[in-house]
C-alpha cells in the first residue's frame, strides 16, 4: 500500500463543537427574524435590515433566464432533461385493491421542500440541478433553496439554472441560521416539510438535531472514491479522475485498487509530478493525507469495495460488468474506462447527492422516493373473519378494547 | 370542544435526560459485552454470566412452531398472508437503459436488519408481523429481533410468530444497551446495518444519537387517532375506537371531530360512564388528558387534520370516499364505518408502524422500501456530448480537473 508521505493536518472538526450549533439553533426557535438577522451579520458579516433583501423570488429568475444567451439556455436545457430521463424511470403510481375488503397506498408529493445549495464563492450549478430534480414527478407545492453567498455576487447562470429547475424562492443565505429558520418558521421564512442536500460539517450536525422536526434526506460527509482499475487504462487519464475526486475539499479521499504493481508505481509517481500544475492543488495537497493506492487482487478489492461501502465507485478494468453483482455496498457504479467520475457529478442522470461515510449499506442516493410519502387506506366491507383474527391477537397482548371493538363490527 | 377533567399528569418525559442515554452507549461502545451484562443485570435485574443464554436461534422457534396447535398456526398463517398480500404490491425492479449512454438503477436488500419489538409482560405479537413482513420482498440476509421481556418467561406463541415472520435470532432483551450493542457489535452479537420498530422514549432517543452508525425507519413516538364522525354511527361502536387507542399507554392520544353537538355530549357521557368497566382503565385514564371532542364541520374538519397530521385517521362518515382526496397529511386511514382501528393494527395489510408526532407530513409507515436500497449504475460509451456538458458546467464551478478529466474520455 502506497501512502502519501505529506504532513498530517489537523482537520478543523475536531475543534467544532455541537453546543454552539444547539445555541444558533435555540436562538433562531425564540427570536425567529431577529437572530436570523444577528447570524446574518455574525457569521456572514452582511447587514440586513430585512430579511427579503436575501430572498429571491420567481419573476427575478424568470427575468434572467430570458437574458441568457441562446447557447447556455441549450446547454442547461439538455442538462436538465438528461436528468430528468433518469428519474423519470422511478415513477410509482397509488395503487388500491378490492377484494373482501378493500386496501391500498395513496402516493403524495411532500408540501414544501428546503433545497440546500453548498457553495465557495458560489453556488454550485450542479447541486441545484441534481436536488431538484428528482423531485419532477411528486411535484412538491414549493421548493425553497437556501445556499450561502461569500461575496454577495448573485451570477445570472445560477437564477436561471433555478428557474430552470422550477425553484419559487431562493434565499441566499446559508449556515445552520438559515437552515434552522426554515424548520421553525418565522415572519418572513415558510417552515418546510423536508430539507434536502449536502452541506459541510456544521449542516450536517444540524440535520441531524433538527431531524424529527423536518424531514431529512441524508447525513452527507466528505466526498469518497474507490477506483478499481487494471494496467490497461492510461495513467494520465486516471490521474485526474483521482485528482478531480481530490479538488472537492481537503476531507475528501480516494483509494485506488490495482492488481498490477508496475502501474501502481507509475501512478504514485505522476500524481506527485503534477500536483504543481493543479489550480486546486491546496485542496488536492491536502486530501491526499486520505488517499492511497492499494496493491491487491480482484477479488479481495471485491471484498475491500464492499467492506468500505463508498460513495463512489470506477470499475476502470476489463469485462467490469462481470463482477457488478458482487458489488453490494456503494452508492453510484462507473462502470469501464469511458466513464469519468466527472459525467456522474453533472450530467449522466443520478444524483450526486449520494450516502457518504459508510451509509450507502442502508440508504439510496437522492431520488423519486426522497420526494413523496405514502398514506396507506383500509376500508372494510362486511368481512367476519378480520374481525375475528384482530380480536384473537389483541386479547393475547392483553388490549381489550381493540378485541371488543373488533367483535362489534362484525 | 370537550376537554375531560382528569388531574393533569406529570410525563415522566421531563425527568428523563439524554447523557443518561449517552453513558449508556459509550460504555457499550468501549466494553461491549462487559457492559451489556452490566446493564442488563442493573435495568432489567438479570444477572447473566453468558450472552448467548438470552439470545435464542432458528431451529428452537421452529420447534416451537411445530407444537403449536393446528388452530393457532391456521390463524398465524392466515395473518402472515394477509399482510404479505399486501406488501407484494410494493415490488419495484431493478432496471437498465442502453441510449448512447447506459444507466440504471441496482434495487439490493439491505444486510442486516434488526427489529426492535416492544412489549409489557410479553412482546407484542403484532409488532413481530409488522415489522418483519415487509421485508418479505427484498430478504435481508439475516432479521434479528430484540424485545425486552419484563418476567423472563417466554412464550410458545412469540417462538412461532417470529419463526412465521422468518427471524433468524431473537435476542430477549431490550432498551438503550441491547440497541447500541446492535450498532457497534459486541463478541456475541452480529453489527446490523438498519433498525426498524417503534419503542418507548428511550429507545426513540438512541435511535436519533446512533442514526448516522446504523440506518432507521422513524423516530416513533405516542401513538395519535383523530375520528371524523357524523351522528349516524352507534357512540357505544365509536366509544371502543376511542378507548381501544387511549389503552396503547399513558401518553397516547385520540381527537374525535364531529358536527353534532347531541352525538358529541352523548358520547362524552358514555366514555366517563364505562371508564371504570375497562381492564385497561388505568392508561385510559391517563390518556384522556391528552384527548378531546371537538364540534365542527366537515371544511375545518380537514384543515384539521392536514395540520395534525395524526398516525391514525378514521373517516366514520357518510361517502368517507369523497373526502379522501383532501386528506395530504396523515399515516394510515380507515375508510367508513366498518371499518375498526383494531384491524389495521393487527390483520388488514399494511404496517401498524406508522409515523407519529406529525412526521407523517414527510415519512410514509414502513414498507418495502426500508428494506432495499438503490445502486446507480452510469456506463459510457463514446459519447462527445456528455463530456463537453461536463466540461463546461465544471469550468464554472472551478473544478478543472472535473472538466480535464471529461475532455480526456472524449
Amino acid at each position: 500500500m502506497l501512502k502519501f508521505n505529506i504532513k498530517s493536518y489537523l482537520f478543523n472538526n475536531k475543534k467544532k463543537n455541537k453546543n454552539y450549533i444547539k445555541n444558533i439553533i435555540n436562538d433562531i426557535y425564540n427570536y425567529g427574524d431577529l437572530s436570523l438577522i444577528y447570524y446574518i451579520k455574525k457569521i456572514d458579516g452582511i447587514y440586513l435590515n430585512n430579511i427579503n433583501n436575501i430572498i429571491i423570488k420567481k419573476n427575478i429568475m424568470k427575468k434572467s433566464y430570458f437574458i441568457l444567451n441562446k447557447n447556455k439556455k441549450k446547454i442547461l436545457k439538455e442538462l436538465y432533461i438528461r436528468l430528468k430521463n433518469f428519474h423519470n424511470y422511478n415513477y410509482f403510481n397509488s395503487w388500491q385493491i378490492n377484494k373482501k375488503y378493500i386496501y391500498g397506498q395513496k402516493f403524495i408529493s411532500i408540501d414544501n421542500i428546503c433545497i440546500y445549495v453548498p457553495g465557495g464563492l458560489i453556488p454550485y450549478q450542479s447541486s441545484i440541478f441534481m436536488n431538484s430534480i428528482p423531485s419532477i414527478i411528486y411535484k412538491p407545492k414549493k421548493i425553497l433553496m437556501i445556499t450561502p453567498i461569500k461575496n454577495g455576487i448573485i451570477s445570472n447562470l445560477i437564477l436561471s439554472i433555478s428557474y430552470i429547475c422550477n425553484i419559487k424562492e431562493i434565499i441566499f443565505s446559508g449556515g445552520v441560521h438559515t437552515l434552522s429558520s426554515i424548520v421553525y418558521g418565522t415572519n418572513y421564512i415558510k417552515k418546510c416539510e423536508k430539507i434536502c442536500g449536502p452541506g459541510n460539517y456544521y449542516i450536517t450536525e444540524s440535520k441531524k438535531i433538527l431531524f424529527g422536526n423536518i424531514g431529512i434526506d441524508m447525513l452527507a460527509g466528505p466526498s469518497e472514491l474507490i477506483i478499481l482499475t487494471d494496467k490497461y487504462l492510461n495513467p494520465n487519464i486516471l490521474l485526474f479522475d483521482f485528482y478531480s475526486q481530490l479538488e472537492h475539499d481537503k476531507n475528501s479521499l480516494t483509494i485506488l485498487l490495482c492488481n498490477n504493481k508496475k502501474f501502481l508505481n507509475h501512478l504514485y509517481y505522476y500524481i506527485y509530478k503534477n500536483l504543481n500544475f493543479q489550480k486546486n492543488k491546496k485542496n488536492i495537497f491536502f486530501a491526499l493525507n486520505n488517499s492511497c493506492l492499494i496493491f491487491s487482487n480482484i477479488k479481495n478489492s471485491i471484498e475491500y469495495i464492499n467492506f468500505f461501502s463508498s460513495e463512489h465507485l470506477m470499475l476502470c478494468i476489463k469485462n467490469a460488468n462481470k463482477i457488478i453483482k458482487f458489488i453490494k455496498n456503494c452508492g453510484t457504479i462507473f462502470i469501464n474506462y469511458k466513464t469519468s467520475i466527472a459525467y456522474g457529478d453533472y450530467c449522466s442522470g443520478p444524483s450526486h447527492v449520494i450516502p457518504t461515510n459508510k451509509s450507502c449499506r442502508y440508504i439510496s442516493s437522492l431520488n423519486v422516493e426522497q420526494f413523496y410519502k405514502k398514506i396507506s387506506l383500509i376500508k372494510n366491507l362486511k368481512n367476519l373473519n378480520l374481525s375475528l383474527l384482530s380480536s384473537y391477537i389483541s386479547k393475547k397482548e392483553n388490549f381489550f378494547c381493540h378485541s371488543y371493538s373488533s367483535i362489534l363490527r362484525k
